[in-house]
């Protein structure tokens, strides 16, 4: 394709900007370096910001005080790009396939990002926009946004705007426009189980000793009932069921059980029992095993009873449950399952509160005309699975809750090995964000307020 | 230490010689070849015999009919030496600290294997032996000796004896002589646990698809019942209970609870209700994970729904249970309890019967007296916790169940970092091989039968 736009996609996914692994510091500082110097090609104010972590780059348009202001949000740091054989092109050297851009982050979210960076440049090389623009893009949103919370308060002032309009969410079906009015929050922690002081011989002593990776794996057990249900105790004390409009919505989604299992390759789904997996991914809450490992790990056998072994779990929030107190649950429940002469060591990792809030707002209005007109039929409103722990944030400090655009294509395989996105989608962000800020300059502004759940 | 004696020992402990690793094919093939040379050193004929693993060293005195036979078995092969961060010397560069040689194979199986061909070696330069001596070494011990049934059934006539002497078995406490008369079998096998065709986002999918790494640990945790009892099907059938005098001698064994909670470093033991801890080492089965590995194992979170994870079981076993059976038995066990949306692979690992035999025969009473003789007390009758799983071959194909001599220390830390021998029991061998010469030579040969169990 021979289109500099794309060019410029490549040339972004190819920093590999990892921000949890401490080797890739200078590759995140190598990528905000770009980002800055893209921005301001296209006109912008733009800096880098430092934080207790990576930068933040800060753009904007001169504030014009007759015009509405948006903020438009991102991120350029990505997921660890880990287990590397499964890529079929390496996550760092971008390949288009089939109309597909493969790389760690070509959707989440370089190629998001930058269709609206490369939108408010067109419409920049047109003439003045129908709105003040401020770009707010970190460098910390796939480890847990440590440092944004500081950085909006701090900068408060400068940020404040009228919307704020952000892309990093995935359609429910390919090419269909959809509005996400709620996320997940997030909780994670890390349990560390450990029995004998040192690797002992299975043979020798095991029937005596207990073993931490049966140990690990009966805490793991314990976290689920046989109906699917997490089984810590007050776990669901702060869960609501869904209003009606939204089961109906869930019911209509162009994204159905089929799609699902299609898009992961399972046979069959599961989970929870009493809700379809659209409204399980959505709005029911999870505790999902994300690592685990201990004892041998090579080839053939070794008759070891380990001293320790760990997992990884995170929790997905709905509604109001608070990331501490599901933190707090959880430890409770593991110590209480803690088995005879067994150790655990928890430590906790990041967390974000459930988002969500009103599609039927003046705001809301705006977005989802943006998208019927970019992609002609008006666009499904869904809860997303995922998290964006930032966004209670930005509600709570600059007072406006975030319309969430997706551009990322269903299966996307953002977070996994073969990651994607459409050049299609990519171009028709580009247009939906011209479409975006001349209808939220025409909209005007109102307080929003988070939708009642 | 100034003794000629030690300085072979910690250049044998040097080689290598990993059975389970590829990468170490070559040092198998010069530990082998030092063996050989050591053993014609001592003026034995000796040769090494091709298998379709890891070659067996066979080195023998000529034989004089009018002499019993004694067949000496050991293992040149050691178990990995991973994790390697946690030695304190590396695995392969022996080092003498308070009068333990610390090395990985110190005491499995070289220092004792070594202090026979030592004691040998010494009587030979004094004059003809009492026996004739037939020494059998090979080199997959630590991987289920699976080319050694063969070569036994070969080479039956060449191998034709009176008894059977092995000493690679614990010690029941420091320096306490100890004739071990069973040994559980092993049935080992590696489960892949397999769901999404590729690793899924945590967020996009977690509630709809199942988790390869919770099905893991729940088919881990449907294993045993609360009281510690294995909970697959049909598991106990072949399972007797001890007899009254083998209670007696678990509960009279100077090896007693704390002396293993201190050797393991777990401040309460753990297992079956209703036996004693030896008693659950020695005389019952168990299930144990050796290893299990499944979604992200770096540094920090990644919200990973992990495409497969894996893990590791062995079984030990008792009295008249089979590995076969066992296997089958518990790859129904994980069928049966497979959940929705999950994929279940079994790879069948190494198996040994249990062995056993009676320790008031000719030949026991013929070895305790030369424990006896060496160590100034009367040994202690054990029934040991780990495998070798060639003992009913020997004893099915040369007629002979084996004497079991145990040289190892209680806390050598066999199969784990820091592996040591204690220079003692080394020198200490050596005395036990002349005596035990002498005694079966004195005591002649009967045929033995397995002990009734």
């Amino acid at each position: 394709m021979n289109d500099p736009r794309i060019d410029e996609l490549m040339e972004f996914v190819r920093i590999p900007s990892v921000s949890a692994q401490s080797a890739h510091e200078p590759d995140m500082r190598t990528c905000a370096e770009w980002l800055l110097a893209k921005l301001r090609s296209i006109g912008l104010e733009a800096r880098l910001e430092p934080t207790a972590g990576h930068p933040v780059v800060l753009a904007k348009t001169p504030r014009d005080p007759a015009k509405q202001t948006v903020l438009i949000y991102g991120h350029y740091d990505v997921q660890p790009p880990e287990p590397l054989e499964l890529w079929t092109s390496p996550p760092f050297a971008p390949e288009i396939r089939d109309g597909r851009l493969y790389g760690r982050g070509a959707s989440d979210n370089k190629g998001q990002i930058l269709a609206h960076i490369l939108g408010v440049g067109e419409a920049l090389a047109e003439g003045p926009l129908p709105v003040n623009v401020i770009f707010l893009i970190e460098g910390e949103e796939e480890i847990g946004s440590n440092n944004l919370t500081t950085f909006l308060e701090k900068n408060r002032a400068e940020l404040a705007c009228d919307a704020i309009a952000i892309s990093d969410t995935g359609m429910a079906a390919e090419g269909y426009p959809t509005l996400s009015y709620a996320l997940r929050g997030i909780a994670t922690m890390e349990v560390k189980v450990s029995g004998p002081s040192h690797d002992l011989h299975s043979g020798i002593y095991g029937g005596a000793v207990a073993n931490p990776l049966t140990a690990a794996a009966r805490l793991i057990a314990s976290l689920h009932d046989s109906d699917g249900r997490i089984a810590i105790e007050g776990f669901y004390d702060d869960v609501k069921e869904m209003a009606d409009w939204e089961r109906t919505a869930a019911a209509e989604s162009p994204l159905q059980e089929r799609d699902i299992a299609r898009q992961a390759g399972v046979s069959e789904l599961a989970g929870e029992s009493g809700y379809s997996a659209m409204e399980r991914i959505g709005a029911r809450p999870t505790a999902e095993i994300n690592g685990f490992g201990g004892g041998y790990q090579g080839e053939g056998s070794k008759t070891v009873l380990p001293a320790e072994a760990f997992f990884k779990v995170s929790f997905r929030l709905v509604h109001n449950q608070k990331p501490d107190r599901i933190l707090a649950l959880a430890a409770r429940h593991f110590e209480k399952n803690r088995p005879p002469g067994i150790r655990i060591e928890i430590v906790n990792g990041h967390g974000g509160e459930p988002f969500a809030f009103d599609p039927t707002s003046a705001q809301g209005l705006a977005a989802r005309r943006a998208l019927e007109e970019t992609f002609g039929r008006p666009p499904a409103l869904t809860r997303e699975g995922g998290s964006i722990p930032i966004l209670t944030d930005f509600q709570k400090i600059l007072g406006h809750p975030a319309l969430l655009l997706a551009l990322a294509s269903p299966d996307c395989r953002a977070h996994a090995p073969n990651e994607s996105f459409p050049i299609a989608n990519f171009l028709a962000g580009i247009r939906l964000n011209r479409a975006l800020l001349r209808g939220l300059g025409a909209a005007g502004a109102r307080p929003e307020k988070p939708m009642k759940s």
